[in-house]
């Protein structure tokens, strides 16, 4: 397996259309995995909120103060989830796509100074278009994976993760396998999209490296279902560690 | 950047040197970072248990038969931990390396059936020898990481981690560096032994692949630092999801 950076891609702006950008700078091979750093598929799509126009609610101003966070950032976060799973001493939200990350995926890193940049708003859809646009352009059926830097329960650290997928189904079922001994596997579900986005994120780095197109060779994952990064999501009554927090809120 | 995998291993047993194997199957290049599943490690130290020699307290009787598994498995899993976090419907634990995991990374998979595999009792230790015969036999420094497999909060799903590590930070420090428009970045540590850990596992796989080693070439995380895998494992008074899981616990 084979992971490259796509180099010399510019600053990105509204309206550039990345999937012509990759087949402009590389020849891609069928069933590569395109990998997409959100935060120029955010920028491409104007997914950004003005800092100046935010006026943030006076839940806002209490939470960013107990936190001694910015009360915009917070009003933007607050704006972009369903729920707000802790508040303190991080804003661990589930945001509008189902995704749970601190901060709702809003970042202020890669994006000029007057804007916040949210997360994709669509990021299957997202990844769905650019895929398609590759197939069109250059004639190869890709997999496409968006990824973030998001942080994790119990570690310290960041990782990247997929946000958003098209042509790869994220989890790669092992049900009814057999190990080396014959005996039928405990492991099940593996997280693919997961493993490729931190993969990749090795060779994006989190600076001014300018490399958020990673192309990912010799890793079969394609699928021609319809797919989405909510595969990997869990049901909430399903899941031990939301319940733990929301009896941490109401103590 | 690209990972390969270290071919036509035979089945790993008590006393087999892992590190001559390596070398004797495969050309390392300086700074490499080999990639290598606890279980085989596991297997060649005999960090394993006779199930028929176990007897399950009642502690372990109850707790099994709460979550519908195996008595014995949980007695293993009780014997390598030093607390319990979550005990139904998944028995969430901290191991005796401070790892944090669902059964403490018993194993029941990749070992013969009268065995439960158990995690290498000092992971870092192992990679470290792993590493030093290696410079000793072949000639060249390589950073080595050992891997499990483990679920994560929010998400279905497994991916590559790393449990132990030598010659590598497992957590890459981007503090003051600066973003592409100059401005100082938010995301500083790059969990990078669990994005190597997670690359590799898409070679490694979960069945019988026969693939436990994986060689990562064109990254250099190389250090001759003293390191550890717990750089990464945050303190208790620090870690939000311990404290909510605590609350469920006394609720
Ligand atoms: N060429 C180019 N690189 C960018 C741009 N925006 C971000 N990057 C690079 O993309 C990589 C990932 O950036 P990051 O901010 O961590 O993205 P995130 O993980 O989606 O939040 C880094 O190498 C950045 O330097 C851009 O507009 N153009
Ligand atoms: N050649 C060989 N492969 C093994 C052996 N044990 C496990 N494997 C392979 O190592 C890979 C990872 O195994 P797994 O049980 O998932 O290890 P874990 O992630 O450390 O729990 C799979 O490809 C297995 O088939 C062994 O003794 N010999
Ligand atoms: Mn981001
Ligand atoms: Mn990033
Ligand atoms: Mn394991
Ligand atoms: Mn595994």
């Amino acid at each position: 397996m084979e992971l490259f950076t796509v180099d010399d891609l510019p600053l990105i702006k509204e309206g550039d259309n990345i999937a012509a950008m990759i087949c402009e700078r590389t020849q891609l091979e069928s069933h590569d995995v395109v990998v997409i750093a959100s935060t120029i598929v955010a920028k491409s799509e104007a997914a950004t909120v003005l800092k100046g126009a935010i006026i943030p609610s006076e839940r806002a101003v209490a939470m960013a103060k107990k936190c001694g966070t910015d009360p915009a950032l917070v009003q933007v976060v607050l704006d972009n989830s369903v729920e707000q799973i802790v508040e303190f001493p991080v804003l661990l939200v589930e945001n509008l796509n189902g995704h749970v990350s601190i901060n709702a995926g809003i970042d202020d890193s890669n994006v000029e100074d007057e804007y916040f940049l949210e997360m994709p708003h669509d990021p299957d859809g997202s990844a769905k278009a650019i895929g398609m646009h590759v197939a069109d352009l250059c004639g190869k059926d890709v997999s496409v994976i968006i990824t973030d830097t998001n942080g994790r329960s119990f570690k310290i650290g960041q990782t990247g993760v997929a946000v958003g997928v098209y042509g790869v189904h994220p989890i790669k079922n092992w049900r009814g396998e057999k190990d080396l001994f014959g005996k039928v596997l405990e492991i099940t579900e593996e997280a693919v999209a997961d493993e490729v986005a931190s993969a990749a994120n090795l060779l994006m780095g989190e600076a001014a490296g300018g490399t958020p197109v990673v192309i990912v060779r010799g890793l079969d994952l394609y699928s021609s279902d319809d797919v989405s990064v909510k595969e990997m999501y869990r049901r909430e009554g399903e899941d031990i560690i939301r319940k733990g927090l929301k009896c941490l809120r109401h103590s």
